[in-house]
């Protein structure tokens, strides 16, 4: 018998390997798999969902994540998903898997963080599942949106000469996640003792709390502006680009003279040698949105600070190209996250 | 700072403690925490959502576990929350954590199983998460359901005078974990070679592929019957009626000669040394639903062969009462599952 190692695929190669023969029986599924998240027609009105799946030791590491913070961020980055469909969330279902090394008090601390961000967001908890782990800590959450009939935003629909933009700005929580790491001391066995994030900085902010783009969908709807496809950035840049390029079967040109990168984040990365367009590109966890627009939506896009024309699509044979201040130009790769090898 | 140990709550009681404070946000959230699945409004119509993580070494064993059949008890244990609000499932998202001992093939036997509940009930696999595991196979399956308007049945609304009944049969999933436990070899490391089942009792079939009670709900929907309350029974019978009678704020009556336990199982529960009414009683898994009927509809359930008629309700100072064969009369407790012990 042959055995295929997982690790061979990569992640997006073994979700297509795992789905690609999957069938569907109800009418009622619009978007299946493949995208931020599914959506459901529900008696001519349209819902969406979706879910992840966070691990202790692959996801975060507790030595230097205080809990609050993960509960927080393990709801914004669904809610994340939600937003990059252009739907509103609603509800999310919390589920976790604990040891008994964590105390009620420890779990309180969570909880905390779950229920500010519902309470900021306005989302309701509404189920859940709790039960014993016997390594680590394992947090699933599945969130729950509306979006106006037909006006959710896929990957796949992107059309040549459009605008390619994005939200706030890029990179910093990779260099946060950098130095965490390199502060990181002896893993310290009791969740209830956490580091002292007081006096850090922008970066390390953007890495533990990171905040789902809420306003920038609601600026969509002010504006009457519908991107032509939308993603939210989890794994950078460069991937989540190629994702849209692929799906919408486009090219694109991408100018580093236009990445949102900030001072606290160039400074950071200056730090630890590192280039700060690289981070910017490949640094996962910014938790942005990335999204195509109509070229007539440029005076409106233009009014919000908060959003960045970085370049354009053109056709798939014109390839994927990264144009460097120095005028050099970059076939874009995908150096994002691949967990599984 | 005090530690409060999570064991001394036991599961429910921890949950109780972590959303006795949810303040519901959303006009749209009906039924939150504290059911088999949340209720929601769209638009004037309800849909169900429910969520189960199911984690290696807690909820299942791969040393005795066939994945394909993992696969499809991941799907049918959610289903089964769903089919317990008198719902109909329409959708699955599926998350699963794994490491790289894994290999595409020993997946490909998961997803098989997955697809093959999706297939048999008609639901479509819409999104996930796939990541990696450090350690151990987890799993976190979301179930999404529609039910005709205000057609819902929560574990709340049960009425004095009510009939209980149960669908199908007891006993035999807990015999079929006792039989698997007892035989169970060296842990293998190579999830490939599954153990062969082919000649496998009827107690081991139903521990490794229960079913959910679709059949029960279409003859709800057939007969015009609306349970006043329902779950389905994941924890063992006792536990789900005494979450009936607390959270209806009733009291019952439950008889031993009515307890459908056939004779594969009672034959099973002799070779261990078991009573066959305890394994009815506090075994879990069997994935039938518990559910309180009118007096009215007696006739109409009389019809249905696989449903048994066990008890009635009373008033909550009349206790909950267990009436043995021999004439004794015992309080029902719940010795249901508590991983968090």
């Amino acid at each position: 018998m042959s055995r295929t190692e997982i690790g061979s695929l990569g992640e997006f190669g073994l979700i297509n390997h795992l789905t690609k023969n999957i069938e569907l029986n109800n009418a009622s599924t619009i978007v299946g798999v493949g995208d931020d998240a599914a959506v459901i027609d529900h008696y001519g009105r349209q819902t969406v969902i979706t879910t992840d799946l966070l691990i202790e030791g692959v996801h975060f590491d507790l030595a230097y994540t205080p809990l609050k913070h993960l509960g927080y961020k393990s709801v914004v980055v669904n809610l994340s998903d939600v937003y990059a469909m252009n739907a509103t969330p609603t509800q999310i279902t919390m589920s976790i898997g604990i040891s008994n090394r964590f105390s009620v008090e420890a779990l309180d601390d969570f909880y905390d963080g779950v229920y500010t961000a519902c309470e900021r967001y306005k989302v309701d908890l509404v189920g859940g599942d709790t039960s014993s782990s016997q390594k680590g800590f394992i947090i699933s959450v599945t969130a729950i949106g509306e979006v106006a009939p037909d006006k959710f935003v896929k990957r796949s629909t992107a059309n040549k000469g459009d605008l390619i933009c994005v939200s706030g700005d890029l990179g910093a929580a990779f260099l946060g996640l950098t130095l965490l790491e390199r502060e990181k001391g002896i893993y310290l066995e009791n969740p209830q003792i956490q580091p002292d994030l007081e006096n850090e900085t922008y970066v390390v902010g953007r890495l533990l709390k990171p905040e789902a783009r809420k306003d920038i969908i609601e600026f969509f709807a002010e504006q009457n502006i519908i991107p032509t496809a939308m993603m939210d950035i989890s794994d950078g840049l460069s991937s989540e680009l190629l994702h849209i390029c692929n799906q919408s079967n486009l090219g694109c040109r991408l100018h580093e003279d236009k990445l949102p990168i900030i001072d606290e984040t160039r400074n950071a990365a200056f730090k630890f040698g590192l280039d700060p367009t690289v981070c910017a590109l490949n640094g996962g966890e910014d938790y942005e949105l990335v999204f195509t627009a109509k070229q007539d939506d440029y005076d409106k896009l233009m009014q919000n600070g908060d959003i960045s024309i970085i370049g354009y699509t053109v056709n798939a044979e014109d390839g994927k190209k990264f144009l460097s201040k120095g005028g050099n130009s970059f076939d874009i790769i995908a150096q994002g996250w691949n967990a599984l090898k």
